[in-house]
């Protein structure tokens, strides 16, 4: 039976869901207009809120009855994934996502660099106000490894000895550690530390499943329904697990062709190398290691008490993994 | 008698303010080889460090005798400094800082972005270590307010309306809050409320004047000696108390020349511009306004008691306001 996202992940806290989602736009003030502005444009472009429900479901899984703090904790989990967003279609040079213009392309490099760097800010002081020191160390040592991920991913660029270890190091900062802050965050705030390893495994596996799956739609044309260009990654030089594992599954001109795309990036051999990734069998190593990663994030869960918040993060790794099948 | 830097206002805390100097090299720690590059090189291409001596000044000055926990807090102060000034150049487009490349040059913007992101965190981090919520919650807010104060800049960049007040707000959010901090987050540390206030009084003065002398340079040609050309802010049309002034202190076509060069920026008519505001007695304006803010800023220092520190942190804005006479 199809997992339905509404239904099946999102209902067990959507009442809390609500509440918090009032608190990310009251969470967002500002004398000062253009940083009212674009910080509302960022915001409401935002997704499913995955990361919020994930911090909800953990809270609740975790046991915690009232979520008047944790609803606080995944607004600014939400702020601060919308900060990392922001500087991120600067340093791609995107100028749209989710089908709308980025801010930088609204407005320009400038103000999107700044009004990112507010939301960092504002995000920081919206969790000193929780008053809790764990929970500020996990934050500020998190945030400072996803800054590192995003340098890892901007220094492997156009490097095709990149290796599967250092892919997973970039994802684990880009993509996993906020996840992980937002369910080990969750685990602090209800004063229930024995979940916070598990739901930190839980979280970290998740989102390596999530990006590797991100990286497969880069090379399939489901991309195109999800508001992303196939070829995207290549384009940018970026050398993601399809690449890598197909260097591993390729040998002379193939090979030669897909090292070479690696380091120059552009359109010159898009389709030649997207069809040596599609045909080659790396995708379906990649299929594997996301299966992997899911299992992984699944087992972890099982050291919490089985209830229906635990289901609904189960669920959750159950609907990604669905997207590449 | 002249002001020596090293010997009137560096000399009293010469050997905290050394191994302060260490700490923000061992603060600066990361896995990733290109965080550590360019985060080496921002630090080293530091100034005069003024707002960390100013911090470990006031720290004495508040009667505090071990510095330990000052001195790391000097070296935060400095990082989150580093952090903003390789942001603003990526906002201005700026080839050079104090006559060296800057991260965005030596890189690009894109690892410029990401590294100030970083070093943003890792103030952050660090600042978490000290273990004081009044000094976190003092500086989140603060870091939002520089934030907003940068944004306000560019929202009236080539606005010829924007007045003193609004001038006001922007230097003080981008340059004055970040003293306040170094010495509000001093007394703080230090255990000595009561002098909070002065002390943040004293600072948001001192920052005031000094961003109005750094403005008045922009239009005197003492500026080339400091690595500074002549007309900088007026190509980004940045309205700044020179030209605002010059809008006051002229009418007809002296004023109108002035209003489109704030609007189009550029060096269209550069010369002109530096004539009427050199002559418009504009400069003359800025510097009475700059010593009244030195004045304010001499007057808020009498609260605390009568050391060497005090008088070192006196020296300092005496010196700065020596800058334009």
């Amino acid at each position: 039976m199809a997992i339905d996202f509404k239904q099946d992940i999102l209902a067990p806290v959507a009442q809390d869901f609500a509440e918090m989602d009032t608190f990310i736009n009251e969470g967002i003030t500002s004398k000062v207009a253009l940083v009212m502005a674009v910080s509302k444009h960022v915001v409401e472009a935002g997704g499913k809120r995955m990361r919020p429900i994930m911090c909800l479901l953990a809270a609740k899984a975790c046991g915690a009855e009232d979520l008047a703090q944790q609803r606080k904790l995944a607004a600014i989990i939400e702020m601060l994934h919308t900060a990392t967003l922001v500087h991120d279609d600067v340093v791609d040079e995107s100028g749209l996502r989710r089908g709308r213009p980025t801010a930088n392309a609204t407005w320009n490099n400038q103000t999107a660099v700044l009004v990112g760097d507010f939301l960092i800010s504002r995000s920081f002081d919206l969790l000193v106000d929780l008053n809790n020191m764990t929970l500020l160390k996990d934050f500020s040592t998190g945030t400072c490894e996803i800054a590192e991920g995003e340098v890892l991913q901007l220094q492997a660029q156009h490097q095709p000895d990149t290796n599967e270890q250092t892919y997973l190091d970039i994802i684990h900062g880009k993509t996993s550690r906020l996840f992980e802050l937002a369910t080990e965050g969750a685990a602090i705030l209800t004063g229930t530390p024995e979940y916070r390893e598990p739901l930190r495994k839980f979280a970290g596996h998740f989102g390596n499943a999530f990006q590797i799956i991100d990286d497969i739609l880069d090379y399939t044309s489901d991309a195109e329904t999800l508001g992303k260009n196939i070829g995207d990654d290549l384009m940018e030089g970026k050398p993601t697990l399809p690449l890598i594992s197909a260097l591993q599954h390729t040998t002379g001109e193939q090979h030669q062709i897909i090292r070479k795309s690696i380091a120059t990036g552009g359109t010159a051999q898009l389709e030649q190398v997207i069809e040596i990734v599609q045909q080659s069998g790396a995708l379906d190593y990649c299929r594997k290691r996301a299966t992997e990663e899911t299992e992984a994030a699944l087992a972890a869960l099982m050291a919490l008490p089985d209830t229906q918040y635990r289901q609904a993060l189960s669920n959750l790794a159950q609907l990604a993994l669905h997207r590449i099948q």
